[in-house]
């Protein structure tokens, strides 16, 4: 670890068990944690303009090496003065590395992520070559080969000018074997020292730099993963790779895989978004999370709600909504819950109306901005267990007793 | 003509040659006129919630009968106290027949509409028979026979509870003849009383009902049927079925209908919404005006501006955007103008990111509220031949002298 304040500065305010409320000091601003964040995937966050993000509360979102450099190409965004100025977002980005993308290419995965794009049909890309130098792959948008290598993702990122970086690592799959996890493992290491002697040199002075632990689910290697990362020159750690195949195998990996990481670090959990995943992360010190179901489910009719029976999930296109009377969460103070009913919310999404998708991720971006506050208040309260447990219990974030001091239901 | 206050009052507050200010006094609230009416065609303007509608300032949005009807149909948008109840929407409604959606399935011209359902390959409908009786046709959604006459739309705008219905009638195409023509303006006469009987007995006490004008390009058959429908307890009157080959050709036909139509009356011009069309028709002494072009170009990337020399449009995807760091239109107020230039605008639409849908359709109603708004000012200061003309030379609403006395450039 590095601690430069010039790029980034972590406080931690408040602890409850291993659970921190903190502040991330970046270049644009202050960022609360434990905090959500939105993806900005192609740099905009699905329907939202960067002002109503910004109104919504949140003060990070992620944008995607990956796609932005397939398109629109980082020189464009760079001429913007790079994605703060592409998008008109003057609060703290992150960007991602390009590697899970890439590497799903080859992996299987991304075919989700690929589908988002509004391009049904459309050629989803496919690798080349992968080897010691990076990966070879052709654009899914036209067929374009491409390379991009730990040197090229970082030159990337610097060209999107973020607040902080990721470096470029292959996200080992479930289905990858333990052998072929510590080969993988191992160049991602030698690809983590690439990474920064490349940003030491070219890097823009004021962005942060977080390594990714991987290891898959093997406990030796994540011990191994945390130990090469810590000692190298980032501002703060991820947790990457397969958490293994189910929710109870990643809060294993990830019981075993959080207290290896030195406790002054800000702790990026990639990819995990589901409301039980957050509260486990956050009891384990993690600080912050990014994960696109959010707004896929939002594209799919599906809206988050206080059900745990239910995976906090409510199925809006599923018959029988006719006639539902009721918000998609009483009290949830969202436009969608404000104004709205299921009926219509429901009808709109099954007609496929723009306006069933905006409502969804605006009903999904209130409540997990809502999550979160609430669980910080919980932490630095010293509560959170007990809103851990009136989540999982089913009561609605504003009323689990992070806040005003609500006793839960 | 009937003039009922309980359902419609139409105040002229000023004129300016035939160019009039008015206020629609509706069940639902005042619509101050010149008006551009959004279209609301599935139960929601595209990709904008009903508050946010009211907010840009339109007090009027127009349902479309036929699509209702189809999905969820109206017994479901009743139980939720009528189409204001099931979209949230408290100011006024306008609700069209279903006859130009049925009549185009047998003429064509409703495939762009069709398309607009995000059910792109999808059975576009058609019929299966047209008589004296009604139409009966196939449902787009799922093949169902369904059957609309005079009685049965004026039963679905009733349970749609809107504040002015449309008569049902046959909206000839261009390519019909003379003769074709006659016959159809006949029935159409014949299906107006049977409306107006129908809701004479059955029809909501405060909902108003506008009769339409039909007669193609003939001003013999134009006046026959001006007269007929002025003739008949209606409370306003529409100008419905072709209006010609071209720009030239509308133009003619409106300057001969409309004298023809009482002064008294409130005027609505069907599915005309170009800015130039726009102004011919307030110079007429129409009043409101529904298009589904605004929202039509947003989908394609397309923007309105102030540009006579290429229909007031800019097409974003053109390539050639690339680092264009201009708003779409320089001074317009909406969020897309306020907060991103052409580059990123033209980058989403191109990528398909909703966000530039909304962000068209928010430029888009913005613009065609300030158009109106500023025209109404220029009729009411007796500057609206100046104003029309500072529009056709290029000048943007807010500058031609219409609102804050501002001379045109």
């Amino acid at each position: 670890m590095r601690i430069d304040p010039e790029r980034l500065r972590f406080e931690v305010e408040a602890r409850d068990g291993d659970a921190r409320a903190g502040v991330l000091h970046t270049a644009h601003g202050p960022v609360r944690t434990p905090a959500f964040i939105p993806l900005a995937t192609k740099g905009t966050v699905r329907g939202l303009e960067s002002e109503e993000v910004a109104g919504l509360g949140y003060e990070l979102v992620l944008g995607n090496t990956y796609h932005l450099f397939v398109s629109p190409g980082p020189d464009r965004i760079a001429a913007a003065d790079g994605l703060h100025g592409f998008m008109s977002w003057d609060r703290a980005l992150i960007t991602d590395s390009g590697g899970f993308q890439v590497f799903s290419l080859a992996h299987g995965g991304v075919a989700d992520e690929v589908k988002g794009s509004g391009r049904p049909g459309g050629d989803h890309g496919s690798v080349l070559s992968i080897g010691e130098e990076g990966v070879r792959f052709r654009s899914y948008k036209d067929g374009t080969p491409l390379f991009v290598s730990p040197e090229v993702s970082m030159e990337i990122q610097a060209k999107l000018g973020s607040d902080i970086a990721l470096v470029f690592d292959e996200c080992t799959p479930y289905h990858a074997d333990r052998e072929y996890t510590a080969r993988s493992m191992e160049r991602t290491h030698r690809w983590l020292g690439r990474c920064l002697d490349w940003h030491r040199l070219e890097g823009p002075a004021r962005q942060a730099v977080f390594g990714i632990v991987q290891g898959g689910v093997y406990e030796d290697l994540r011990r191994e993963s945390a130990q090469a990362v810590s000692e190298a020159e980032v501002d703060g750690l991820a947790i990457g790779g397969t958490l293994g195949r189910d929710k109870a195998e990643m809060r294993e990996v990830l019981e075993m895989t959080a207290p290896l990481l030195p406790s002054e670090a800000p702790k990026h959990l990639l990819g995990i978004g589901e409301i039980d995943d957050l509260l486990g992360g956050i009891a384990l010190g993690l600080d912050v999370f990014d994960c696109a179901v959010p707004t896929r489910l939002a594209r799919h009719g599906t809206a988050l709600t206080p059900d745990p029976d239910n995976r906090f999930r409510l199925d809006l296109r599923k018959p029988g909504r006719e006639g539902d009377r009721n918000p998609i969460v009483d009290g949830c103070p969202c436009p969608a819950c404000r104004n709205h009913d299921r009926d219509y919310i429901s009808y709109l999404s099954r007609a496929e109306e723009l306006t069933a998708v905006r409502l969804l991720c605006l009903h999904h971006l209130t409540y997990m901005h809502q999550f979160m506050t609430h669980a910080r208040t919980a932490i630095t309260t010293g509560t959170f267990s007990t809103y851990s447990a009136s989540i999982l219990a089913g009561v609605p974030p504003w009323a689990a007793g992070g806040g005003a001091g609500q006793s839960p239901a």
